[in-house]
Protein backbone atom coordinates (compact mmCIF):
# COMPACT_ATOMS: atom_id res chain seq x y z
CA UNK A 1 0.00 0.00 0.00
CA UNK A 2 2.99 2.32 -0.15
CA UNK A 3 2.76 5.30 -1.93
CA UNK A 4 5.53 7.05 -4.12
CA UNK A 5 5.63 10.46 -4.66
CA UNK A 6 7.18 11.31 -8.01
CA UNK A 7 6.36 15.19 -7.96
CA UNK A 8 5.28 17.78 -5.32
CA UNK A 9 4.12 21.14 -6.70
CA UNK A 10 2.82 24.62 -5.28
CA UNK A 11 -0.87 25.67 -6.81
CA UNK A 12 -3.06 27.96 -4.91
CA UNK A 13 -0.91 27.65 -1.40
CA UNK A 14 -1.24 24.00 -1.30
CA UNK A 15 0.45 21.44 -2.78
CA UNK A 16 -0.20 19.51 -5.66
CA UNK A 17 1.43 15.33 -5.41
CA UNK A 18 1.65 13.05 -8.27
CA UNK A 19 1.75 9.70 -6.80
CA UNK A 20 2.07 6.47 -7.94
CA UNK A 21 1.28 2.71 -6.01
CA UNK A 22 1.27 -0.63 -7.42
CA UNK A 23 -2.65 -1.45 -7.16
CA UNK A 24 -3.70 -4.99 -6.92
CA UNK A 25 -6.92 -4.60 -8.30
CA UNK A 26 -6.14 -3.23 -11.28
CA UNK A 27 -2.69 -5.49 -11.56
CA UNK A 28 -0.53 -2.78 -12.20
CA UNK A 29 1.70 0.48 -10.94
CA UNK A 30 -1.19 3.39 -11.27
CA UNK A 31 -0.50 6.90 -11.13
CA UNK A 32 -2.68 9.30 -9.56
CA UNK A 33 -2.66 13.19 -8.23
CA UNK A 34 -3.85 14.46 -4.96
CA UNK A 35 -4.36 18.24 -4.10
CA UNK A 36 -3.48 19.18 -0.83
CA UNK A 37 -5.12 22.55 0.04
CA UNK A 38 -3.46 25.49 2.49
CA UNK A 39 -5.26 23.97 5.29
CA UNK A 40 -3.87 20.49 5.44
CA UNK A 41 -0.64 21.60 4.88
CA UNK A 42 -0.26 24.59 6.72
CA UNK A 43 -2.89 24.72 9.34
CA UNK A 44 -2.37 21.01 9.61
CA UNK A 45 -6.16 20.49 10.25
CA UNK A 46 -8.42 17.59 8.83
CA UNK A 47 -9.57 18.24 5.36
CA UNK A 48 -12.21 16.16 3.32
CA UNK A 49 -11.73 14.66 -0.12
CA UNK A 50 -13.74 15.46 -3.14
CA UNK A 51 -12.48 12.48 -5.29
CA UNK A 52 -12.93 14.14 -9.75
CA UNK A 53 -12.65 10.85 -12.29
CA UNK A 54 -12.05 11.49 -15.49
CA UNK A 55 -13.30 11.11 -19.30
CA UNK A 56 -12.19 8.99 -22.01
CA UNK A 57 -8.47 9.49 -23.17
CA UNK A 58 -7.37 11.59 -19.89
CA UNK A 59 -5.33 10.78 -17.42
CA UNK A 60 -4.92 12.41 -13.49
CA UNK A 61 -2.68 15.47 -15.26
CA UNK A 62 -5.64 16.43 -17.64
CA UNK A 63 -7.78 18.25 -14.80
CA UNK A 64 -5.31 19.32 -12.57
CA UNK A 65 -3.58 21.17 -15.07
CA UNK A 66 -7.04 22.53 -16.59
CA UNK A 67 -9.94 22.31 -14.09
CA UNK A 68 -9.17 25.03 -12.15
CA UNK A 69 -10.79 22.55 -8.89
CA UNK A 70 -7.53 23.96 -6.90
CA UNK A 71 -8.75 27.42 -6.46
CA UNK A 72 -12.20 26.87 -5.43
CA UNK A 73 -10.50 23.25 -3.11
CA UNK A 74 -7.73 26.08 -1.81
CA UNK A 75 -10.84 28.50 -0.48
CA UNK A 76 -12.94 25.27 0.91
CA UNK A 77 -10.50 23.73 2.70
CA UNK A 78 -10.86 20.17 0.53
CA UNK A 79 -8.58 17.94 -0.93
CA UNK A 80 -8.97 16.27 -4.72
CA UNK A 81 -7.96 13.14 -5.83
CA UNK A 82 -7.83 12.48 -9.62
CA UNK A 83 -7.03 8.93 -10.54
CA UNK A 84 -6.05 7.35 -13.96
CA UNK A 85 -8.68 6.05 -16.56
CA UNK A 86 -8.17 2.75 -16.79
CA UNK A 87 -5.07 0.40 -15.82
CA UNK A 88 -1.69 0.54 -17.60
CA UNK A 89 0.47 -1.45 -19.49
CA UNK A 90 -1.20 -4.79 -18.93
CA UNK A 91 -0.60 -5.84 -22.79
CA UNK A 92 -3.98 -7.40 -23.16
CA UNK A 93 -4.11 -7.39 -26.99
CA UNK A 94 -6.19 -4.94 -28.30
CA UNK A 95 -6.06 -2.25 -25.53
CA UNK A 96 -4.77 0.51 -27.08
CA UNK A 97 -6.70 0.44 -30.23
CA UNK A 98 -9.42 2.58 -29.69
CA UNK A 99 -9.70 5.88 -27.82
CA UNK A 100 -13.16 4.63 -26.17
CA UNK A 101 -12.27 1.32 -24.95
CA UNK A 102 -9.73 -0.42 -23.19
CA UNK A 103 -6.59 1.80 -22.22
CA UNK A 104 -7.94 4.97 -20.88
CA UNK A 105 -11.45 4.10 -20.90
CA UNK A 106 -11.32 2.03 -17.79
CA UNK A 107 -15.72 3.05 -17.45
CA UNK A 108 -15.32 2.34 -13.76
CA UNK A 109 -16.71 -1.72 -13.88
CA UNK A 110 -14.89 -4.57 -12.99
CA UNK A 111 -14.81 -6.34 -16.52
CA UNK A 112 -16.35 -10.12 -16.10
CA UNK A 113 -15.44 -11.31 -19.27
CA UNK A 114 -11.61 -12.04 -21.00
CA UNK A 115 -9.12 -10.82 -21.42
CA UNK A 116 -10.30 -7.56 -19.27
CA UNK A 117 -11.02 -9.56 -16.24
CA UNK A 118 -7.39 -9.47 -15.69
CA UNK A 119 -7.21 -5.68 -14.33
CA UNK A 120 -9.79 -3.56 -15.27
CA UNK A 121 -11.31 -3.46 -12.40
CA UNK A 122 -11.44 0.35 -11.96
CA UNK A 123 -14.91 0.45 -9.80
CA UNK A 124 -12.80 -1.85 -7.03
CA UNK A 125 -10.18 0.41 -7.66
CA UNK A 126 -11.89 3.89 -7.15
CA UNK A 127 -14.50 2.60 -4.59
CA UNK A 128 -11.67 0.71 -1.90
CA UNK A 129 -8.20 0.02 -2.93
CA UNK A 130 -7.35 3.76 -3.85
CA UNK A 131 -9.13 5.54 -1.32
CA UNK A 132 -7.84 3.08 1.90
CA UNK A 133 -4.26 3.83 0.11
CA UNK A 134 -4.74 7.70 0.09
CA UNK A 135 -5.99 7.48 3.45
CA UNK A 136 -3.65 5.59 5.04
CA UNK A 137 -0.91 7.65 3.36
CA UNK A 138 -1.83 11.32 4.26
CA UNK A 139 -3.21 10.85 7.67
CA UNK A 140 -4.85 15.02 6.89
CA UNK A 141 -6.98 13.49 4.82
CA UNK A 142 -10.87 12.53 6.99
CA UNK A 143 -12.02 9.30 5.29
CA UNK A 144 -15.32 9.98 6.79
CA UNK A 145 -15.73 12.75 4.38
CA UNK A 146 -15.92 12.14 0.34
CA UNK A 147 -17.45 13.27 -2.22
CA UNK A 148 -17.26 12.84 -5.83
CA UNK A 149 -17.66 14.80 -9.07
CA UNK A 150 -16.72 13.57 -12.54
CA UNK A 151 -16.53 14.38 -16.70
CA UNK A 152 -17.77 12.67 -19.28
CA UNK A 153 -17.24 8.96 -18.65
CA UNK A 154 -16.01 10.17 -15.03
CA UNK A 155 -19.54 11.40 -14.98
CA UNK A 156 -21.01 8.41 -15.33
CA UNK A 157 -18.23 7.03 -12.91
CA UNK A 158 -19.52 9.60 -9.99
CA UNK A 159 -23.05 8.97 -10.53
CA UNK A 160 -23.36 5.45 -10.45
CA UNK A 161 -20.75 4.98 -7.77
CA UNK A 162 -22.84 7.38 -5.64
CA UNK A 163 -25.99 5.59 -7.01
CA UNK A 164 -24.57 1.74 -6.00
CA UNK A 165 -23.33 2.69 -2.82
CA UNK A 166 -25.41 5.42 0.02
CA UNK A 167 -23.90 6.43 2.77
CA UNK A 168 -19.76 6.37 1.40
CA UNK A 169 -20.06 10.10 -0.40
CA UNK A 170 -21.91 12.96 0.52
CA UNK A 171 -22.44 14.19 -2.31
CA UNK A 172 -22.07 14.14 -5.99
CA UNK A 173 -22.03 16.13 -9.05
CA UNK A 174 -21.16 15.86 -12.47
CA UNK A 175 -19.77 17.63 -15.71
CA UNK A 176 -21.43 16.20 -19.03
CA UNK A 177 -21.57 12.74 -17.52
CA UNK A 178 -22.92 9.88 -19.73
CA UNK A 179 -25.77 9.01 -18.04
CA UNK A 180 -27.60 5.89 -19.55
CA UNK A 181 -24.54 4.31 -21.23
CA UNK A 182 -26.64 1.22 -21.71
CA UNK A 183 -28.99 3.62 -24.45
CA UNK A 184 -25.70 5.40 -26.00
CA UNK A 185 -22.87 4.09 -28.64
CA UNK A 186 -20.21 4.48 -26.09
CA UNK A 187 -21.50 3.04 -23.32
CA UNK A 188 -22.57 0.00 -25.28
CA UNK A 189 -19.46 -0.99 -26.86
CA UNK A 190 -17.80 -0.53 -23.44
CA UNK A 191 -20.31 -2.58 -21.16
CA UNK A 192 -20.15 -5.24 -24.47
CA UNK A 193 -16.21 -5.50 -24.31
CA UNK A 194 -15.97 -5.79 -20.11
CA UNK A 195 -19.29 -7.41 -19.40
CA UNK A 196 -20.30 -9.36 -22.71
CA UNK A 197 -23.53 -8.92 -24.95
CA UNK A 198 -26.01 -11.24 -23.26
CA UNK A 199 -24.98 -9.93 -19.71
CA UNK A 200 -27.64 -7.22 -19.74
CA UNK A 201 -28.70 -7.32 -15.77
CA UNK A 202 -24.53 -6.75 -15.11
CA UNK A 203 -25.10 -3.33 -17.87
CA UNK A 204 -27.92 -2.50 -15.85
CA UNK A 205 -26.06 -2.28 -12.92
CA UNK A 206 -23.49 0.37 -13.66
CA UNK A 207 -26.40 2.28 -15.69
CA UNK A 208 -27.42 5.52 -13.77
CA UNK A 209 -30.67 6.03 -15.67
CA UNK A 210 -31.45 2.73 -14.48
CA UNK A 211 -30.00 2.80 -10.67
CA UNK A 212 -31.64 6.24 -10.03
CA UNK A 213 -35.26 4.51 -10.32
CA UNK A 214 -34.51 2.44 -6.94
CA UNK A 215 -33.27 5.52 -5.00
CA UNK A 216 -35.49 6.68 -2.15
CA UNK A 217 -35.07 10.29 -0.93
CA UNK A 218 -33.41 13.50 -2.58
CA UNK A 219 -30.50 12.87 -4.61
CA UNK A 220 -28.78 16.34 -4.69
CA UNK A 221 -26.93 16.00 -7.25
CA UNK A 222 -25.74 19.13 -9.47
CA UNK A 223 -25.18 18.17 -13.22
CA UNK A 224 -23.92 20.81 -15.75
CA UNK A 225 -24.33 20.02 -19.33
CA UNK A 226 -23.08 22.24 -22.39
CA UNK A 227 -25.46 22.50 -25.66
CA UNK A 228 -22.71 23.50 -27.42
CA UNK A 229 -21.57 19.78 -26.81
CA UNK A 230 -20.77 17.59 -29.49
CA UNK A 231 -21.29 14.22 -27.75
CA UNK A 232 -24.43 15.77 -25.75
CA UNK A 233 -25.76 16.39 -29.55
CA UNK A 234 -24.88 12.87 -30.75
CA UNK A 235 -27.10 11.29 -28.10
CA UNK A 236 -23.69 9.95 -25.63
CA UNK A 237 -24.62 11.62 -22.69
CA UNK A 238 -28.65 11.36 -22.68
CA UNK A 239 -28.91 13.99 -19.55
CA UNK A 240 -32.84 14.12 -20.73
CA UNK A 241 -33.48 10.42 -20.30
CA UNK A 242 -31.73 10.58 -16.39
CA UNK A 243 -33.74 13.09 -15.71
CA UNK A 244 -36.94 11.39 -16.50
CA UNK A 245 -36.22 8.51 -14.95
CA UNK A 246 -35.45 10.04 -11.75
CA UNK A 247 -38.92 12.60 -12.28
CA UNK A 248 -41.05 9.18 -12.52
CA UNK A 249 -39.20 7.73 -9.61
CA UNK A 250 -39.95 10.37 -7.20
CA UNK A 251 -36.35 11.45 -6.89
CA UNK A 252 -35.89 14.90 -5.78
CA UNK A 253 -32.61 17.07 -6.02
CA UNK A 254 -31.81 16.26 -9.14
CA UNK A 255 -30.53 20.03 -10.64
CA UNK A 256 -29.22 19.68 -14.48
CA UNK A 257 -28.02 22.87 -15.92
CA UNK A 258 -27.97 23.13 -19.65
CA UNK A 259 -24.88 25.57 -20.27
CA UNK A 260 -25.60 27.73 -23.33
CA UNK A 261 -22.97 26.89 -25.51
CA UNK A 262 -20.71 25.16 -23.62
CA UNK A 263 -18.62 22.49 -25.22
CA UNK A 264 -16.93 19.29 -23.91
CA UNK A 265 -13.82 20.62 -23.14
CA UNK A 266 -11.54 21.51 -19.88
CA UNK A 267 -12.77 25.03 -20.93
CA UNK A 268 -16.41 23.84 -19.62
CA UNK A 269 -14.81 22.29 -16.50
CA UNK A 270 -12.62 25.12 -15.14
CA UNK A 271 -15.76 27.49 -15.78
CA UNK A 272 -18.09 26.03 -13.55
CA UNK A 273 -15.46 24.05 -10.98
CA UNK A 274 -15.99 26.51 -8.21
CA UNK A 275 -19.79 25.52 -8.63
CA UNK A 276 -19.12 21.77 -7.71
CA UNK A 277 -16.96 22.50 -4.74
CA UNK A 278 -19.15 24.78 -3.35
CA UNK A 279 -21.75 21.78 -3.85
CA UNK A 280 -19.58 19.12 -2.39
CA UNK A 281 -18.48 21.86 0.67
CA UNK A 282 -22.07 21.88 1.24
CA UNK A 283 -22.25 18.55 2.46
CA UNK A 284 -18.70 17.50 3.30
CA UNK A 285 -19.38 20.58 6.34
CA UNK A 286 -22.31 20.06 7.26
CA UNK B 1 -5.54 43.03 -42.05
CA UNK B 2 -8.65 40.52 -41.98
CA UNK B 3 -9.17 37.62 -39.12
CA UNK B 4 -10.11 34.05 -39.84
CA UNK B 5 -12.30 32.82 -36.49
CA UNK B 6 -11.04 29.04 -36.27
CA UNK B 7 -13.14 27.74 -33.16
CA UNK B 8 -14.84 30.03 -29.90
CA UNK B 9 -14.96 28.72 -27.22
CA UNK B 10 -17.62 29.38 -24.36
CA UNK B 11 -15.14 30.43 -21.11
CA UNK B 12 -16.28 31.95 -18.11
CA UNK B 13 -19.17 33.52 -19.34
CA UNK B 14 -17.22 34.68 -21.87
CA UNK B 15 -16.03 33.60 -25.71
CA UNK B 16 -12.03 32.08 -26.23
CA UNK B 17 -11.74 33.11 -30.57
CA UNK B 18 -9.14 31.15 -31.89
CA UNK B 19 -7.76 33.53 -34.43
CA UNK B 20 -5.42 33.86 -37.51
CA UNK B 21 -4.28 36.33 -39.61
CA UNK B 22 -1.51 36.65 -42.41
CA UNK B 23 1.36 38.83 -40.73
CA UNK B 24 3.36 41.17 -42.47
CA UNK B 25 5.73 41.75 -40.24
CA UNK B 26 6.40 37.97 -39.84
CA UNK B 27 5.77 37.14 -43.28
CA UNK B 28 3.48 34.08 -42.61
CA UNK B 29 0.27 33.26 -41.20
CA UNK B 30 0.16 33.77 -37.16
CA UNK B 31 -2.27 32.26 -34.91
CA UNK B 32 -3.46 33.47 -31.68
CA UNK B 33 -6.45 33.67 -29.36
CA UNK B 34 -8.39 36.24 -27.94
CA UNK B 35 -10.73 35.95 -24.62
CA UNK B 36 -13.73 38.15 -24.86
CA UNK B 37 -15.31 38.95 -21.48
CA UNK B 38 -18.95 38.71 -20.85
CA UNK B 39 -19.19 43.05 -20.40
CA UNK B 40 -17.78 43.20 -24.22
CA UNK B 41 -20.17 39.99 -25.21
CA UNK B 42 -23.50 40.08 -23.39
CA UNK B 43 -23.34 43.73 -22.14
CA UNK B 44 -21.40 45.19 -25.14
CA UNK B 45 -19.32 47.48 -23.15
CA UNK B 46 -16.29 48.41 -24.67
CA UNK B 47 -13.53 46.86 -23.24
CA UNK B 48 -9.82 47.26 -22.02
CA UNK B 49 -7.34 44.92 -23.33
CA UNK B 50 -4.53 42.62 -21.32
CA UNK B 51 -1.68 41.29 -23.80
CA UNK B 52 -0.11 38.46 -22.60
CA UNK B 53 3.76 37.38 -23.45
CA UNK B 54 4.24 33.36 -23.48
CA UNK B 55 7.30 31.78 -22.77
CA UNK B 56 9.53 29.49 -24.60
CA UNK B 57 8.27 26.50 -26.45
CA UNK B 58 4.64 27.70 -26.13
CA UNK B 59 1.77 29.25 -28.31
CA UNK B 60 -1.33 30.82 -27.84
CA UNK B 61 -2.95 27.68 -26.57
CA UNK B 62 -0.59 27.09 -23.24
CA UNK B 63 -2.19 30.38 -21.18
CA UNK B 64 -5.46 30.17 -22.79
CA UNK B 65 -5.88 26.04 -21.20
CA UNK B 66 -3.89 26.57 -18.01
CA UNK B 67 -3.55 30.37 -17.00
CA UNK B 68 -6.90 30.63 -15.62
CA UNK B 69 -6.67 34.42 -16.85
CA UNK B 70 -9.82 34.15 -17.94
CA UNK B 71 -11.35 33.58 -14.97
CA UNK B 72 -9.90 37.17 -13.22
CA UNK B 73 -10.41 38.91 -16.47
CA UNK B 74 -14.28 37.80 -16.72
CA UNK B 75 -14.98 39.07 -13.49
CA UNK B 76 -13.00 43.03 -14.37
CA UNK B 77 -14.29 43.23 -18.06
CA UNK B 78 -10.69 42.94 -19.62
CA UNK B 79 -10.37 41.02 -22.80
CA UNK B 80 -7.39 39.08 -22.99
CA UNK B 81 -5.08 38.37 -26.18
CA UNK B 82 -2.44 35.36 -26.43
CA UNK B 83 -0.30 35.68 -29.09
CA UNK B 84 1.68 33.02 -30.42
CA UNK B 85 6.03 33.52 -29.51
CA UNK B 86 7.57 33.42 -33.24
CA UNK B 87 6.84 33.27 -36.91
CA UNK B 88 6.06 30.03 -37.77
CA UNK B 89 6.73 27.62 -40.99
CA UNK B 90 9.70 30.24 -42.70
CA UNK B 91 11.88 27.43 -43.53
CA UNK B 92 14.96 28.98 -42.12
CA UNK B 93 17.47 26.50 -41.96
CA UNK B 94 18.02 25.71 -38.31
CA UNK B 95 14.77 27.44 -36.64
CA UNK B 96 13.03 24.33 -35.33
CA UNK B 97 16.56 23.04 -33.90
CA UNK B 98 16.75 24.19 -30.42
CA UNK B 99 13.86 24.80 -27.70
CA UNK B 100 15.32 27.99 -27.01
CA UNK B 101 15.79 29.44 -30.20
CA UNK B 102 13.98 30.37 -33.42
CA UNK B 103 10.52 28.53 -33.54
CA UNK B 104 8.71 29.07 -30.26
CA UNK B 105 11.51 31.65 -29.26
CA UNK B 106 11.17 34.92 -31.18
CA UNK B 107 12.22 36.69 -27.75
CA UNK B 108 9.98 39.54 -28.61
CA UNK B 109 12.57 41.50 -30.91
CA UNK B 110 13.33 42.39 -34.51
CA UNK B 111 16.35 40.31 -35.60
CA UNK B 112 18.88 42.17 -37.56
CA UNK B 113 21.19 39.27 -38.59
CA UNK B 114 20.84 36.96 -41.43
CA UNK B 115 18.71 34.77 -42.32
CA UNK B 116 16.41 35.57 -38.84
CA UNK B 117 15.72 38.95 -40.31
CA UNK B 118 13.78 37.50 -42.76
CA UNK B 119 10.58 37.28 -40.32
CA UNK B 120 11.35 37.08 -36.54
CA UNK B 121 9.91 41.04 -35.85
CA UNK B 122 7.54 40.05 -32.67
CA UNK B 123 8.60 42.99 -31.00
CA UNK B 124 7.03 44.95 -34.47
CA UNK B 125 4.67 42.46 -34.65
CA UNK B 126 3.64 42.26 -30.78
CA UNK B 127 3.59 46.36 -30.62
CA UNK B 128 2.08 47.25 -33.78
CA UNK B 129 0.79 45.38 -36.14
CA UNK B 130 -1.31 42.50 -34.08
CA UNK B 131 -2.86 45.14 -31.94
CA UNK B 132 -3.94 46.74 -35.19
CA UNK B 133 -5.31 44.07 -36.48
CA UNK B 134 -7.10 43.34 -33.05
CA UNK B 135 -8.59 46.86 -32.68
CA UNK B 136 -9.98 46.55 -36.55
CA UNK B 137 -11.58 43.25 -35.87
CA UNK B 138 -13.09 43.73 -32.33
CA UNK B 139 -14.60 46.98 -32.31
CA UNK B 140 -15.62 46.10 -28.47
CA UNK B 141 -11.72 46.85 -27.55
CA UNK B 142 -10.73 49.82 -26.70
CA UNK B 143 -7.15 51.18 -28.14
CA UNK B 144 -6.60 53.31 -25.88
CA UNK B 145 -6.55 50.79 -22.64
CA UNK B 146 -4.22 48.23 -23.08
CA UNK B 147 -1.34 46.48 -20.39
CA UNK B 148 0.55 44.06 -21.07
CA UNK B 149 1.67 40.83 -18.66
CA UNK B 150 4.30 37.64 -19.70
CA UNK B 151 5.91 34.54 -18.50
CA UNK B 152 9.63 34.14 -18.68
CA UNK B 153 10.45 34.83 -22.32
CA UNK B 154 7.13 36.60 -22.08
CA UNK B 155 7.81 38.29 -19.26
CA UNK B 156 11.07 39.83 -20.72
CA UNK B 157 9.00 40.67 -23.35
CA UNK B 158 6.55 42.22 -21.37
CA UNK B 159 9.33 44.49 -19.33
CA UNK B 160 11.21 45.63 -22.18
CA UNK B 161 8.22 46.84 -24.16
CA UNK B 162 6.75 48.42 -21.58
CA UNK B 163 9.91 50.09 -20.87
CA UNK B 164 10.91 50.86 -24.62
CA UNK B 165 7.43 52.28 -25.31
CA UNK B 166 6.26 54.64 -22.31
CA UNK B 167 2.73 55.75 -22.37
CA UNK B 168 1.81 53.23 -24.76
CA UNK B 169 0.96 50.42 -22.18
CA UNK B 170 -1.30 51.36 -18.86
CA UNK B 171 1.08 48.69 -16.81
CA UNK B 172 3.36 45.96 -16.89
CA UNK B 173 3.66 42.36 -15.16
CA UNK B 174 5.42 39.26 -14.99
CA UNK B 175 5.89 35.98 -13.92
CA UNK B 176 9.45 34.36 -14.06
CA UNK B 177 10.41 37.14 -16.49
CA UNK B 178 14.01 36.39 -17.76
CA UNK B 179 15.03 40.12 -16.85
CA UNK B 180 18.87 40.57 -17.75
CA UNK B 181 18.67 38.88 -21.05
CA UNK B 182 22.41 39.97 -21.81
CA UNK B 183 23.59 38.28 -18.84
CA UNK B 184 22.18 34.90 -18.88
CA UNK B 185 22.34 31.95 -21.30
CA UNK B 186 19.15 32.09 -22.90
CA UNK B 187 18.77 35.94 -23.61
CA UNK B 188 22.94 35.69 -25.01
CA UNK B 189 22.22 32.95 -27.10
CA UNK B 190 18.80 34.29 -28.86
CA UNK B 191 20.55 38.15 -28.54
CA UNK B 192 23.79 36.39 -30.87
CA UNK B 193 21.47 34.71 -33.16
CA UNK B 194 18.81 37.64 -33.48
CA UNK B 195 21.65 40.53 -33.55
CA UNK B 196 25.08 39.08 -33.64
CA UNK B 197 27.52 38.99 -31.37
CA UNK B 198 29.49 41.80 -31.93
CA UNK B 199 25.73 44.33 -31.66
CA UNK B 200 26.32 45.52 -27.53
CA UNK B 201 24.43 47.95 -28.16
CA UNK B 202 21.52 46.24 -29.78
CA UNK B 203 21.45 43.98 -27.07
CA UNK B 204 21.01 46.57 -24.35
CA UNK B 205 18.08 48.05 -25.95
CA UNK B 206 16.31 44.62 -24.67
CA UNK B 207 17.43 44.05 -21.38
CA UNK B 208 14.87 45.17 -18.86
CA UNK B 209 17.68 45.85 -16.35
CA UNK B 210 19.53 48.19 -18.65
CA UNK B 211 16.28 49.90 -19.88
CA UNK B 212 15.12 50.08 -16.36
CA UNK B 213 18.17 52.86 -15.76
CA UNK B 214 16.67 55.26 -17.94
CA UNK B 215 13.19 55.08 -16.63
CA UNK B 216 11.84 57.85 -14.61
CA UNK B 217 9.36 57.85 -12.55
CA UNK B 218 7.34 55.26 -10.82
CA UNK B 219 7.24 51.90 -12.87
CA UNK B 220 4.42 50.19 -10.40
CA UNK B 221 5.36 46.84 -11.63
CA UNK B 222 4.42 43.40 -10.14
CA UNK B 223 6.70 40.14 -10.70
CA UNK B 224 6.27 37.10 -9.01
CA UNK B 225 9.54 34.37 -8.99
CA UNK B 226 9.18 31.05 -7.42
CA UNK B 227 11.95 30.32 -5.30
CA UNK B 228 11.10 26.29 -6.36
CA UNK B 229 11.87 27.45 -10.25
CA UNK B 230 14.85 25.81 -11.94
CA UNK B 231 15.25 28.74 -14.27
CA UNK B 232 15.37 30.82 -11.43
CA UNK B 233 17.70 28.75 -9.67
CA UNK B 234 19.83 28.26 -12.92
CA UNK B 235 20.13 32.29 -13.09
CA UNK B 236 18.35 32.32 -16.46
CA UNK B 237 15.96 34.87 -14.54
CA UNK B 238 18.27 37.24 -12.28
CA UNK B 239 15.45 39.62 -10.98
CA UNK B 240 17.89 40.68 -8.16
CA UNK B 241 19.79 42.59 -10.90
CA UNK B 242 16.84 44.23 -12.08
CA UNK B 243 15.71 45.27 -8.81
CA UNK B 244 19.33 46.57 -7.81
CA UNK B 245 19.46 48.64 -10.87
CA UNK B 246 15.84 49.59 -10.54
CA UNK B 247 17.22 50.75 -7.12
CA UNK B 248 20.34 52.92 -7.65
CA UNK B 249 17.97 54.77 -10.45
CA UNK B 250 15.88 56.01 -7.88
CA UNK B 251 12.81 53.74 -10.13
CA UNK B 252 9.79 53.16 -7.03
CA UNK B 253 7.01 50.64 -7.69
CA UNK B 254 8.72 47.39 -8.48
CA UNK B 255 7.23 44.96 -6.48
CA UNK B 256 8.69 41.24 -6.93
CA UNK B 257 7.27 38.76 -4.52
CA UNK B 258 9.33 35.84 -4.54
CA UNK B 259 6.90 32.91 -3.86
CA UNK B 260 8.08 29.91 -1.89
CA UNK B 261 8.28 26.96 -3.66
CA UNK B 262 6.04 27.79 -6.40
CA UNK B 263 7.96 26.61 -10.01
CA UNK B 264 8.00 28.01 -13.34
CA UNK B 265 5.30 26.06 -14.33
CA UNK B 266 1.54 27.06 -15.37
CA UNK B 267 0.53 26.15 -11.99
CA UNK B 268 2.38 29.08 -10.97
CA UNK B 269 0.45 31.50 -13.30
CA UNK B 270 -3.28 29.92 -12.46
CA UNK B 271 -2.44 30.65 -8.76
CA UNK B 272 -1.28 34.36 -8.94
CA UNK B 273 -3.18 35.36 -12.46
CA UNK B 274 -5.79 36.77 -10.12
CA UNK B 275 -3.46 39.05 -8.85
CA UNK B 276 -2.14 40.05 -12.36
CA UNK B 277 -5.46 40.84 -13.52
CA UNK B 278 -6.05 42.92 -10.02
CA UNK B 279 -2.95 44.39 -11.07
CA UNK B 280 -3.72 45.68 -14.96
CA UNK B 281 -7.33 46.11 -13.64
CA UNK B 282 -6.16 48.51 -11.21
CA UNK B 283 -4.64 51.13 -14.11
CA UNK B 284 -6.94 49.81 -17.12
CA UNK B 285 -10.06 51.38 -14.93
CA UNK B 286 -8.27 54.24 -13.47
Amino acid sequence: MSVTTKASIASFGGKLLKLSHNAKTTNCEMNFNLYLPPQAIVERKKVPLLIYLSGLTCTAENCSEKGFFQHGASKKGIAVLYPDTSPRGLNIEGENDAYDFGSGAGFYVDATKAPYDKGYNMYSYITVELPQTVFEAFGEIDSARVSITGHSMGGHGALTLFLRNPGKYKSVSAFAPITNPINCPWGQKAFKGYFGEDNQEKWKEHDATELVKKWTGPLNVLIDVGTGDNFYKQGQLLPENFEKAAKEAGVTGVNIRYQPDYDHSYYTMATFSDDHVEHAAKYLFE
